[in-house]
């Protein structure tokens, strides 16, 4: 193998692949990226065992072939090189050493044999469909942060995506819930997808597609295969991942309809006042009590060690008086999903679910539980 | 106690007091800011025993009284409140909670009586004198890195200050070192300061000083007595810290002043070779190999795991070649201060100390051991 590059083009691939290359590894050789240099490009590949990203750019390949090398320390090495500095990277087949040469500069790192690299292959797609990477981003976005952490209820652990129907009109949904909240989002369901089935796609894959989405990609093409799906951008990246092999659970079921208690506020303005609350709740409950009557929302919070904090807050709220606590934290992280001016509360009593929107859209819907306060 | 401040008077003034409060403390009133309202203005204190802040600012004080209050929970409120705010503090003699208000937010705070509060007093000062805020940040900035860390060898835990001679010329020094390197960099020496003893400043000291100089003071006035240090800003705060009570060591005897082998290079090529060069070394010794003749400096390092590498510079070297070994992060951190475009290295041999110098600035000086390699 021979080939010339430019120092930025190579970054920038690097870049994304030695993101899924875990630091600590047992396996020597999921330590290295597979280079493969063929025809006018050059292909660079890292894995994890459940997590693929191949990325192929522009090199002039003097000699076609191809080697694995370790991925941090390459990275290391070309982040450091200068601005607009020319990378020659060669390997003569046979010998346990690649060479980097660039100015004045001359590496030699050690390799594992590109037969040895697993392939994490897509296997048969079953259903392929394209979605703009904005509304994958907005898919994303707004549903990552209530990904369940608990190992032990594995199929928690991603993002359920799934064809749906919402108001007679066909979506694409994605769903998160830890159990003690709940996302779900929608967009138009693209063309081909309506016969898909229902998949979780595990967190480390969404944490890695999102990086990707910020390269300025357009369309992203998705192809479900049996046990893994893979995403195909414009620029000549693919991600592939295996998916979660368990049953989301029926999320429709903790959705209430019936909630009649509606409280509509200034999303910055609530969100501003229950920070300040909870810098007096305690860390490890972070409750405060949200209370409403006839126009006022009133936040709350006490705890013996920490004093006591009262925020008064006017509101559209015309039901009966009512009380409920939430954790500070978790009701943050929901306001900060509401992209209006103003949220909407829909509440049936202090220890059943609520469900918040946006008051100027409804393709977001968050539920979050109660606590006792 | 009744007062009314500005938001942003008070978020500054707690900003540089609460950085002093340990976030575990076993002693509960250490977890304390003192605010005393006396006149039209409001003073802050925080201390952990061996280091105590004071600020005072502009308040309008209704009732004078002195209270003490959780320091990061107040500060933590403060920031929170919105810009522009007025912030009204409150506390009833003999009350356990002192109360906040601003706008619609109402917060109660435990308090603990100003009485239980410890008073780091200065001592009685021996000698004073005065010093540009700019002066005492380049005694720090370019001494700090080398500060030891080993709590064994307490009397190398930060900055030794004293009066000096340096060619004639009477100077103030301030000496770091934790055996592996040293630095040294003196300003002239200010009236007053002629007959002082030696003083080594302890490092935390030093960083919340450095935070002070960084809020645009002029001068800075050091009164020193038997055991403590006092840095007095013309903006109202004071910074008094315990000496470190200790020997430092006779640094002159480590500092060669007949090394005649001189390389100089130019300071962003060398540093930007070693730190690519440094990928290669191990992450534990951090090696790597200088070689010098005629003209050419070669970096290089190698590791079984790693691999190799080898980099070529231009550089002014006329002696007879030398090979020499150097923690790569140690000669990154001297790199970081030399200021000019060139560093001067003076070199005896592979086994003794290396001077380092700034070529177009005297006033500083690093010594480096090197490594067997």
């Amino acid at each position: 193998m021979k080939l010339t590059i430019e120092r930025s083009t190579l970054l920038k691939a690097l870049g994304h692949v030695q993101s899924v290359v875990e630091r600590r590894n047992t396996i020597p050789i999921l330590s290295n990226v597979k280079l493969e240099a063929r025809d006018a490009g050059l292909a660079l590949s890292a894995t994890d065992l459940d997590l693929a990203i191949v990325e192929t750019v522009t090199a002039d390949v003097q000699v076609d072939g191809a080697i694995t090398a370790p991925a941090h320390t390459l990275y290391d090495i070309i982040r450091k090189l200068p601005d607009g500095a020319q990378v020659e990277l060669s390997q003569t087949p046979g010998d346990v050493q690649m060479t980097l040469r660039s100015g004045r500069s001359r590496f030699a790192l050690p390799c594992l044999p590109v037969e040895d690299f697993p392939n994490l292959g897509a296997g048969e797609a079953t259903h392929t469909f394209t979605l703009a990477a904005s509304e994958l981003q907005t898919l994303i976005d707004r549903t990552k942060f209530a990904i369940s952490t608990e190992e032990t209820r594995y199929y928690l652990n991603g993002i359920y995506l799934h064809a749906a129907t919402s108001s007679g009109v066909p979506v694409l949904r994605a769903v998160a819930t830890d159990g003690h909240r709940l996302a779900r989002v929608e967009v138009p369901l693209p063309e081909g997808a309506a016969e898909m089935p229902g998949v979780i796609v595990p967190r480390k894959a969404v944490t890695e597609l999102r990086k990707l989405i910020d390269e300025g990609a357009l369309d992203v093409t998705i192809a479900l295969s049996e046990t893994k799906v893979r995403f195909s951008f414009g620029h000549g990246g693919t991600l592939t991942s295996k998916l979660i092999d368990g049953t989301f659970p029926d999320y429709e079921r903790v959705i209430p309809q019936d909630n009649d208690k509606i409280l509509e506020v200034d999303k910055k303005l609530f969100s501003d006042a229950v920070d300040r609350v909870s810098a007096i709740s305690t860390e490890k409950s972070r409750a405060i009590k949200v209370a409403m009557d006839q126009g006022t929302v009133t936040l709350s919070a006490s705890s013996p060690e920490a004093g006591s904090a009262v925020e008064e807050l006017e509101c559209s709220y015309a039901a009966a008086a009512l009380e409920i606590g939430f954790n500070s934290r978790y009701l943050l992280d929901i306001m900060a999903q509401v992209e209006g001016d103003a949220a909407r509360f829909a509440m049936a009593d202090a220890a059943s679910p609520t469900v918040i929107r946006e008051v100027a859209d409804a393709s977001a819907v968050y539920v979050l539980m109660p606590m006792r306060v």
